[in-house]
């Protein structure tokens, strides 16, 4: 990965280039990118936050780093459908999981990752973040959104605008609520798709209440993507806009590996034509999150999120090469 | 479960609600729903027939019951898309598993599901029955239309209308010629949705010939799910009507646990949405079949199924409570 | 289950036993023992603590109780080797699992797992558990061990006797030291079979300097079970002593489904013999802990679990029935 | 299989008839097809070619044969759509696997298999063969094709036109290149289809560049199946036409055993509707390659592979029955 | 397989002997055995009896032949340690699988079996039957003692001289009680090696109480497998014997892949010493039971299955070559 | 991993200790082994060859070297048994892995990995390899034993001394015998441990032959390790000596995930206390090969491997800081 001099010199006498290894050689980075050794120059950076404490179901998220890292050797460097060629454009890195100095409480992790996201911002980074479970998204928004409450761009099966659970009111079923009672996130601007499922009888809606856009399934098969794109356009606008994916918001049929699977999600050819679609927004990170690889040991689920996170990178690394 | 009061008095001091639990604590009933101790006062039972006896293929739908209990934790209590929310308008209770006395013999299981059926019927409570195999649903009609035939819904792979295969007329693949054979079910208020697969030579289609209508995946895909439903409504009308979800109706991708899977079938998208469409038959009961969780280790075959189930349990419910 | 007198009197009019069913039929209890109604007259209580937040490297334990319900069920009823009835000397019945109602905080759960037990030591009922990790055994001897420090007989790979991890003294490698420290441990009646694995550098190791008898796999090796046993009940001696199995112990060939497995463990033969060899002792409670079922499709880690949980089983209901 | 002679005399005392016995009998051969012990008189031989040398990510295409020849028993001899029945219209016949006497070099294996379809088609049998990796297609092109360049129908997620890879011009992304360079393939006459996934930066598309019509999937999902059959009519005309499926083509829900996958790829239901409107083409034989089935434990890629080759089949035997 | 004759005049031009292929390649027959076009000169025959309608628990060994089939290909054809070349002193040939006409009634079943075995055993040749659940032995001993009682080495973890379960004499738990009940099994010439597990409570163990010799695993620790050895000769003397091995006697680690597993069993290379030590009896035939490949996916359960059935071979065959 | 400075510098303010992390935490190295910048001042290079084109059944040893290093993060840093601690005695690396630019023919990958291992011993590094097939030895071979023969304890089930196969010299099954043709392999300073499993008739065992120590299975079960490690230090005296470990040397049940497995094997405790007596000899280097994690979703395979490694490595450091 980093030892490109070491190969160079001593063993090869050429230029090492992980694109012309075979994909199961080597360490494995975030889509064999270089790994930093400075956070000198980074543009966007591809991070990893191993945490699942969050999780009502079934653990296992704290390995979505490792297991996208594994399965993301099979990206290549340019995108056949819209000719983005992030690496390119843009240097980007593998910086690595944040480190959780305190995993068994979960404020305690969270105040860890908004300490990471912070250095982050700071530096002018993009983050692009592999989850963890969907908690983690709050930290990074008490960082990302410090200069107001920017918009979303939301696909999921679940609304995560819950409000308490099991004692904690900080749990991967309520960021989004946090987040828009911190107003770190602009509840007109949000707009969540792929929504669907069983729910807790005589609870209310937390996202339509304070005015987010959702797109149940079943809208979304009427409208199609196309249709669901102009929604997004028409909610977020040119706002600032993270863009949030969570593994579940797919059919169980292409993410197995995930701790609360809902029957009946979107395809992953839909989800890959949406986040295509997002060019052009005005975007500043992102995140796939809620892969817990040991739950799919045909890492099926993980290349898929892989392949999310490399269509993400195209769009990331538009928006940051012309902003 | 059953145990509300053990955990008011003794342990927590507070009202036993299992919906409030932790969906991975604690017994698995279908559903969480609580465990009958009575059949007094039961308007729905959730029942298990956890017999595989019938199977031409690969065994193992007689762990059905087992495997949807344990994925159906998962399910909630209101459905979001129509809004019934079964546990409320009707009792409900996890009933157990019909007890086969007589389990290597299939006409002596046949014997023992018909007999307790029987004592279901006759209190008046609308059976949701997980298979098991599909030839269960044959003794389920000896008693279930013991007032004259009904028509069915039934979506699956197969027609399920063969004659006799290894020396029996009684298996998995013709529970329905004999219900049909016995006046049970009415072949012109009959509707199969899916079918599909390669065919023996030579071999007369039963539900074709007796004025079943029958929808191949080629007319499914032409038709469209509202279509499908239109002919639903046109073919069982407003008479007795049963619903039949054989999950290898479901494409492989969605539930590679069944013994006798065909490629190219319906998703669980489609298949929520066609028994969402059900709503305002004059539904008199219903099942899923098929499920043979040790063939797909991920679960979640079992878990689409419950899925499926839930959604049938809101139509069901939905009938029962205006009848 | 707890439906005896339901199928009684209505369905099968005869008395339900459920050892008499089929063992894929009905919800799963713990080896298909009744679910309590009542904590009255249970002498021996077999209970569940979902818990998992502890966990160092791969979570996944919640999921235990309910995994090894699933497997229990090919449990019978006597020993054939001891010839002990534990259900027939004893009032045994599943109490369900401890309701955890702050999750997402080790030390909030702790204390809600500390309260039940308070109220199962009450009422003078002797505790089989199933984890969960291995940090729920310390507030498990906060109730238990409330007149004078205990003795332990403790199988696992781990010495759990480490400080504190990633912000905490309290997770899955520290309950003994924290038991230690708290006065609820008697080290010098405390024996640790199994241990093995790496180290790291520099850390002293405390169960030998607290005076812990340590038999590490080496030393396993030479003395045999046999030789093992001797050591046993040299050091526990007649005073009050509890059964802690930690899955690790085992070989990974034996169970795999655990989340932070060993190389080179004891075979299920030699555990099962060691746990035959406590018979005598004045044991109060037990535990088998770290299962972790959805690490392991092939079910073999919960039915091993479930296994020594019926060989302790037969000691610890032979100790309270000759108490 | 072979052996009618021996159960009709000495065992059953009737005619041995393999679809008459349940599917999990017997020794499997391809869709229960007699063992050919001559080449006299078969029409279309179904033939396993178990070569992998030409991977270059995840290896085990040599156990295809194997896997498909198990899964394949679930096929029955009549396609329900279109009505052929392919082992009514033609001999067909399992030829086995070809023999590759030199494995551990892709030249000589490749001259092996080349060898072997000489005989093949001097002998006028048409081949349905099931790989091994992609680059077994050019060995058969070079035995094919020897009256002139034929066309192709081509499904797949990689366009398999790379130059060289690892120091070699002939592994499996490569073998269209070298067969349109050998003038075996007429790339005016080709059509590439659910093509996908990202690229090499700076490779020019040699597909394209020498005139093979590429329908990328977002092409494909914009023209429907309807729309890509028009154009494979308008492209291939009515020369010779050979058919290839890489099980990659198909999404990863559908093949997960695969040495290459790439998310976001067509279904089943359209991979079925694409091959049966092959039908009337001028079809000369036909490939499914890229099943690695130990990467797929539930047996679905097979499944789904044998029936890809049974629609193929049928398409191929009404060629075969109206030249 | 059979077409030696084929490849050598046609496509190789040498003779074809399946040993020197690739072992991934060709038609899975048992160990790679021609299979028999005649049962002229047939010595030793195997045999797969592909029914599970027997099983108490999990079925699935009606894929057992199949199973083997595919893992057997790793057997060579020389035991390493005894020097018995099987297929030098044998004409050992593959049989295909038993028909069942009638597969739906254990009673039908087991008479086509019987059936069967009575033609082999007419023809005077050695059977060794490949499982199928354990209540085939019966049948087959119907044909195979027609001459009186035989005697039997049994490794297991049950004796399988239950009486009658879930309304049927005629089972997978029962054979061996019914065998001696017939007149056709000696008890007092019987050795069960394995027996574990827990018991019902309140059943009398008819296998001691009929005189046959039980080696519980307590007792096999204490004899190692010399011992046992020693045992087996003393008990079974020079009379004709037969050796039935149920793979559940084996620990779950080595078999996972069986429908009734029970913890604490025999290890792979003490059941090859075993077999390999009966070697000089009077063996007249043996099989090798419950084997349900779907619930092993790592394929370990056939591979050591086929192991065991080369290891019998090779006694098999010597004591066939020597009589 | 090798950005200490950057976490010391930008983020954490501390300086960075993998060993201080959670282990399912960033990037994955061997064990957690810093990644080499440069060649200079290392003494052991931790190096992966991802190789498998030698194999003679299923492939996927190429995936070794990513599989082993995601589970050695398992790893601790001190043996616990002997005391020692490598990464304090001695500077170790993980290297990355053999680049081969010419993949497809194995005589050009053995050239790839000669030339690489000239290199690493050029510079007095002493190799700890992770394969890959059994192949790799050979090359590397080819550049430690250019000094002279070399001896070896050699841990496998298969004596890896044939000649050719398919049409090859070099492939899994001959390294050993080409080493000993090439003088860089002393065979009277060989011992093979562990060997066993059927073998092609009439063919010599040319270990014997060359005059090998050979301790086939059934000599280890009388041996016992201790006997065994008696007979190696017979063997190889104080000569320069390699260690070569085959995962296929272990059980299946020890290890599933591999391409040639072979019943009845060495269990990880018996091959723990293998390397660990190998203490005081003259290490040169050593290697663990044949993991092909695919074939084990488990992880099992890949964690014994793993550790299995880390104890090679404790001799190997102790060797070389003793130098």
């Amino acid at each position: 990965m980093s030892d490109a001099k070491l190969k160079k010199d001593l063993i090869d006498g050429t230029l090492y280039d992980p694109q012309k290894r075979p994909r199961f050689n080597e360490i494995a980075s975030f889509m064999r990118a270089p790994v930093a050794e400075s956070l000198d120059g980074v543009d966007i950076g591809l991070i990893g936050v191993p945490f699942d404490g969050g999780t009502s179901f079934k653990p296992g998220a704290r390995l979505g780093p490792r297991g996208i890292r594994q399965q993301s050797c099979l990206m290549r460097t340019r995108n056949h459908s819209s000719g983005i060629a992030p690496f390119e454009i843009c240097n980007i890195f593998d910086l690595g999981d944040v480190y959780l100095e305190k995993m068994y409480n979960i404020e305690d992790a969270h105040r860890c990752i908004e300490h990471y996201y912070r250095e982050i911002c700071a530096r002018n980074i993009m983050p692009l973040t592999v989850g963890g479970d969907h908690s983690i998204t709050y930290p990074i928004f008490k960082s990302l959104a410090k200069d107001g409450p920017i918009g979303m761009v939301h696909i999921d099966a679940h609304t995560d605008t819950w409000d308490s659970l099991y004692g904690s009111k900080f749990f991967h079923g309520a960021p989004f609520r946090r987040a828009v009672e911190d107003g770190l996130l602009d509840p007109r601007r949000t707009i969540q798709i792929g929504i669907r499922g069983s729910e807790h009888s005589g609870t209310p809606n937390y996202s339509l209440e304070c005015g987010m856009r959702v797109i149940f399934i079943d809208e979304f098969d009427e409208l199609g993507v196309d249709g669901v794109l102009q929604e997004v356009r028409r909610v977020v606008g040119d706002g600032k806009t993270y863009v949030s994916f969570d593994v579940d918001g797919l059919d169980p049929a292409f993410a197995p590996g995930t701790g609360t699977p809902e029957s009946g999600g979107i395809s992953m050819r839909e989800a890959l034509r949406l986040i295509k679609g997002l060019r052009g927004l005005n975007l500043i990170g992102g995140d796939v999150v809620e892969v817990a690889p040991d739950l799919d040991p045909s890492g099926m689920t993980a290349l898929n999120a892989a392949t999310l996170m490399f269509e993400m990178l195209c769009v990331l690394a538009d928006a940051r090469a012309n902003r």
